[in-house]
């Protein structure tokens, strides 16, 4: 979908939007809001998709407030757009149909926390890093790491992932269970705590990646982890994309259990090294980690370094002790931040594709040409463990050719993914960004999709305009 | 379900049930059977379910003879009821309001490996044993094992898992995408081949686990491993199911990654004794499997055995020799048959639940005073790292009282079960068996399921009367 597409969208007429916010505001009082400010806020800020921002926003404080809610937007048919923190890229929280936002940031409570089985149950606006905190006397973590602080909620509606889902998983993998509002303002609870069931059809899995267009989730529990008896974090020079992507390969194929292995082309380490104050040789190069026990990650780090020398690495330098590990890892988290100073005043628009992995080094190959050719300025970074990799395009939002460009270039890169049998999106989501490429490729698996979204939502009020061209 | 309810059942008519059979024999001629034996053959053999056979059974080839099949069952209201090899055990292969079972043995081909991508792409009716076989010389396996040589569109159809699910997962985990042909004749891919996607709804996670009730699974793309180094297998013998079960949460709370660890009860020790001529100690035992390179496996071991011992337990006996190993796994895997020789001459019926490892040693312990006060045999297994187990009731069924009494009990397990927030079924499935426990189990969200059921297959033509009461 370019701008223009978005922009020139006729969505639903929605007349009773304004009886449905006279009626929350009976309920809720002054906790609906409908000054311009907090209804910007709560609409698409983070890329250069265009905020177009709700006609009201709701902060809900529990579950049976947020049915409550549901109830009378779908007495009025008026859409609602959950809201966590706002930290997703595709648009998802944008009301192209107007409606309500329902801000869920406080339902932040962690509700329980069962160490004996490696679970706990949160609230949809607690974020990954409240989360952590909590746990922190525990000896348990929650993996899942997109960058961003995000909310749990917000997490599972776009199947998120990141930095160490080569070894923990998604969200798909990681849910066990799920408390949601369905359209009809029906409250269901997805499964109970059981580490895995047979019973029925997985309702959890099908709301988590479905980007609030099915249910506003009001619980989530979640797997936990014990916390490592040791982490040694490292980066590794490569001599190209290629030699990197060859070591991944045979990493993962070798059976080391990597906890990460992220990808930068020579593009991010330059801009790392720029953006950190940073000294790392501005070659493609590996993050890695690796979690066990002392004798376990040593062995893990000897195999990894064995295989990268084979595929003609520098040395791995590495470090066990947390400051240095926080300090090579908040790098790599900052690149969103370290590619725009790459060119200043620019707006970034992040993609991001996955492909098989025996595929990615043609994948990145093809991608890095491309932007040579586009005229486009685009560092790469990638979770390479899973094929996954973000483009970081950085674009003068003046020049109208730039955009233009831009918009051919995604097309192309998420065409490019697809015919090497990956998909437009290992963990950003399809929101409203990438609705255009959902047909090419899944054909008639998206209207079969779209039947299940017909019978759970008849009058479209969740979320519309998103995952769907309408 | 009792015995009576499912025989009680008044289903719908399915008059062009003979239209039908007329129809698929002008296209398949010899192909589709109306013979007794074979009819009886493809319903449930494996229980004491009663045995409901479909009118004929048509042996499909390919995708194409499936999409054909479907086609002219929907255009005749008739039901569809997909076979694998007819090991499930809730009565899932029962045709209860009649139609064509559609045998998918022949559909055995393995498709493509792809080996830098740790995945394959199979055929339904290749069973796991065959897989395994045909990877032998690549160095990897596929590692969901539930015991019988199933085959793998059946598996992911009941959401298979088995005794590594603990390190490995269930098949929920390692089925990256399906084709299927849905019920109104139309061939969908859920997803394509990249480790993970955040493009649209999770299409593949609905299907695996929906039991044929959606569609049939035509093709699977699964994740492979790498054959581990070395495998190291042990028996160790507790004073106690709860030492035992407290050894199992501990193990996994360590972070230990324990391939496999499985629990036989005093009972199923002595049955194991005779059947397989062992001289293990007649105990409640855990059968553990350690993974890794051999230093990894070493330090498993010991620090699995530094647990047990402050649990109670005698020495763990291990060999990474693999005829040893595979003694002690047949001996496993066997239980079922084992189990039988306690009472020759009964009927077994073996029934699954699965609960918060938490509350796993509660639950076995009242489970077996149920079991004593009942008057019942039913030696337990389980595959304890996940919290499931089994219960193998050894029946005559020439004794009404007892059948009625076996009942009782199987309501009360799953209640039992349900009650400390887990599940009527871990990994057996719904079928007929458990459709009455649902509704308990998982409240409005049944209705949910059954408005995705209705969506999908409004005609109710995908093997009816399993998962939902009619």
């Amino acid at each position: 979908m370019t701008l223009r597409d978005i922009l020139a969208e006729r969505p639903a007429a929605r007349p009773k939007i304004p009886a449905a916010i006279e009626s929350l505001r009976t309920v809720f009082g002054e906790r609906i809001v409908t000054g311009e400010d907090v209804r910007r806020a709560h609409a698409h800020t983070t890329t250069y998709i265009p905020n177009q921002a709700p006609d009201a926003v709701i902060f809900a404080e529990c579950e049976a407030e947020v049915q409550r809610i549901v109830g009378i937007c779908a007495a009025n048919e008026t859409p609602i757009i959950p809201f966590g923190v706002g930290s997703s890229l595709e648009g998802h929280v944008n009301a192209p149909q107007g409606g309500i936002s329902i801000d869920l940031s406080r339902m932040d409570r962690v509700l329980a926390v069962h160490a004996e089985d490696l679970d706990c149950v949160v609230e949809p606006g607690v974020t990954r890093e409240a989360l952590n905190a909590h746990l922190r006397d525990t000896g348990l973590f929650f993996p899942i790491d997109p960058g961003a602080n995000a909310s749990l909620g917000g997490m599972a509606a776009t199947r998120a992932s990141g930095t160490n889902a080569v070894r923990y998983g998604t969200m798909r993998d990681n849910v066990i269970a799920l408390n949601a509002v369905m359209a009809d303002g029906r409250l269901i609870r997805t499964a109970r705590r059981a580490k895995k069931t047979s019973a029925g059809y997985d309702l959890t899995r099908l709301l988590v990646g479905s980007e609030g267009t099915l249910g506003v989730i009001t619980s989530l529990t979640l797997k936990l982890y014990g916390i490592p008896e040791q982490i040694l974090s490292g980066v590794c020079p490569f001599p190209s994309v290629r030699d990197a992507v060859n070591t991944v390969i045979q990493t993962v194929q070798t059976g080391i259990p990597v906890a990460r292995i992220e990808l930068l082309d020579a593009q991010s380490m330059q801009a790392a090294n720029a953006y950190a104050k940073l000294d790392l040789k501005p070659q493609p190069s590996l993050f890695v980690e690796f979690h066990g026990s002392p004798a376990s990650v040593a062995e893990q780090a000897e195999m990894f370094g064995i295989l990268a020398a084979e595929n003609g690495a520098g040395a791995l330098e590495a470090s066990n002790r947390a400051e240095e590990r926080s300090r090579l890892w908040k790098a790599r988290h900052d690149m969103y931040w370290a590619s725009m100073q790459l060119r200043p005043g620019s707006r970034a628009i992040a993609t991001d594709v996955c492909v098989p992995v025996s595929r990615l080094a043609d994948c990145i190959g093809e991608t890095q040409e491309d932007l040579q050719a586009s005229g486009l300025i685009g560092p790469i970074i990638g979770h390479v463990g899973d094929g996954n990799f973000h483009v970081t395009l950085l674009l003068d939002m003046d020049a109208a050719n730039e955009i233009e460009a831009a918009e051919a270039f995604l097309t192309r890169l998420a065409e490019r993914a697809v015919a090497m049998d990956g998909t437009c999106t290992g963990e950003h989501g399809v929101g409203q960004g990438k609705r255009g490429y959902l047909h090419g490729e899944l054909g008639a698996a998206v209207e079969v999709m779209q039947a299940v979204k017909t019978a759970l939502d008849p009058h479209g009020i969740m979320n519309p305009g998103k995952i769907f061209l309408t």
